[in-house]
């Protein structure tokens, strides 16, 4: 008989932020199949509460779309030895997460499959970071993008909260477009970096500095917030409680 | 000594889409205030796994802005009285939850406090209705906005997804504008109605047909997806395996 196949969200990083559901199937799944994304504490957490956990993550000198078809071709593979196949994937799968991609591949392989949702870095870690994306008299609305294409920046998005992913490199640019259209140079902005590790920090700038900051100061993977909202995010910052988590702010 | 009030996402609705890290503090609190946006089933559950679990959900006759200055207190008045206090929140407490009024209470009594995020719904839902936000060649950017205010609609949204909470009783109204504003009419959409419940419902329509779909067809709370992901949403839930749950396609 062809086994199952769950695509399931690992959240942003730390495996208290799965959900309960993700960890029950972890445990119960012949095979787990995870990627880079999910991060180390994830996947010492993962060798310790799973039979088998394969990792399959981009190695330097394969591209995506290589690795993509081969992790494609072993879950199909394992599923077909009768196998429950768990695809550990960072996030959430259907955001930002290529999950739509071994779907489609799972249904053309006549595979069952089945979708859990995990908490979505576009959320989870600004909140982890104690920075609210909608706020009263602050913003209404969010618009999330990735650093890879520009022209994703639209006017529309200059009242709300801007929530860019994978924008590290290019913020510099990202900044100076939305400063073009009309955007307040003085707009906050924060940049989380390791967002839910222990290793978090959250740097708070503004349009006319971060690219500045994150070329000096931020070595790991990072989620950038611009909005009003940040003002808040940093009084929150500020005041909270117990934290072990630094925050910098601009010379 | 003063308590600490941990201000916690709920995630959806299904208990199992909790976050271990959430479950984990409703288990150790004194006392749970929770929302009515938290689900009858959660209700349930929590009054199984907590010492005390109280409802300060909005009842019929106050406004919104009395009853949350009675939570407001509430917490205040248990955290002094030396209490560690859960306030869980339906979705993510920073993301159209008014976390963020809540947290600038806190502060202002010197009540020491921790964020955990919850699954939202503006990800969560869709994800488990397996329609993905974006996808390759289909969208690379989401736009989240509500149905209260309908300038939040703009122009840059048109060409990637678009997520409306609180959307269900304006829907007709938001789809003209998005027609008007150069969205093709035929533009699909799914309404996703009680998402990630027992009862969650997946209607599909387009731009041209969602208002008469949801006046006819739709009665529980509705997340809406608008985008040419929706197709892809429609052909996996066609295919997905053992799913109890019903879609239905416009007339």
């Amino acid at each position: 008989m062809v086994g199952k196949v769950y695509i399931v969200g690992a959240g942003p990083g730390d495996p208290e932020l799965l959900t309960v559901k993700a960890l029950k199937v972890l445990k119960e799944a012949d095979v787990v199949l995870y990627d880079r994304l999910v991060g180390e504490k994830m996947e010492r957490f993962l060798k310790e509460i799973c039979r088998e956990a394969i990792y399959v993550g981009k190695g330097s000198k394969e591209n995506g779309s290589v690795r993509q078809k081969a992790i494609n071709e072993l879950m199909v593979k394992l599923a077909k030895e009768g196998k429950t196949v768990v695809r550990l994937k960072g996030g959430d799968p259907f955001v930002f997460g290529r999950g739509g991609e071994e779907v489609e591949c799972l249904i053309k392989n006549g595979i069952p499959f089945e979708i859990i949702p995990g908490l979505s870095s576009i959320t989870a870690v600004p909140t982890s970071a104690c920075i609210p994306l909608t706020h009263k008299g602050k913003s209404s609305t969010v618009f999330v993008m990735t650093g890879r294409n520009l022209d994703d920046i639209g006017r529309s998005a200059l009242d709300g909260t801007i929530v860019i992913l994978m924008g590290k490199e290019r913020i510099g640019e990202i900044a100076k477009r939305l400063i073009e259209l009309g955007k307040d140079k003085k707009t906050p902005v924060a940049v989380i970096e390791n967002g839910t590790l222990d290793s978090q920090r959250v740097h708070f700038g503004n349009l006319e500095n971060v690219g500045e900051i994150v070329k000096r100061r931020v070595k790991g993977v990072a989620l950038i917030v611009v909005g009003d909202v940040v003002e808040l995010g940093m009084m929150f910052n500020s005041k909270r409680d117990g934290s072990s988590q630094t925050s910098s702010r601009p010379p």
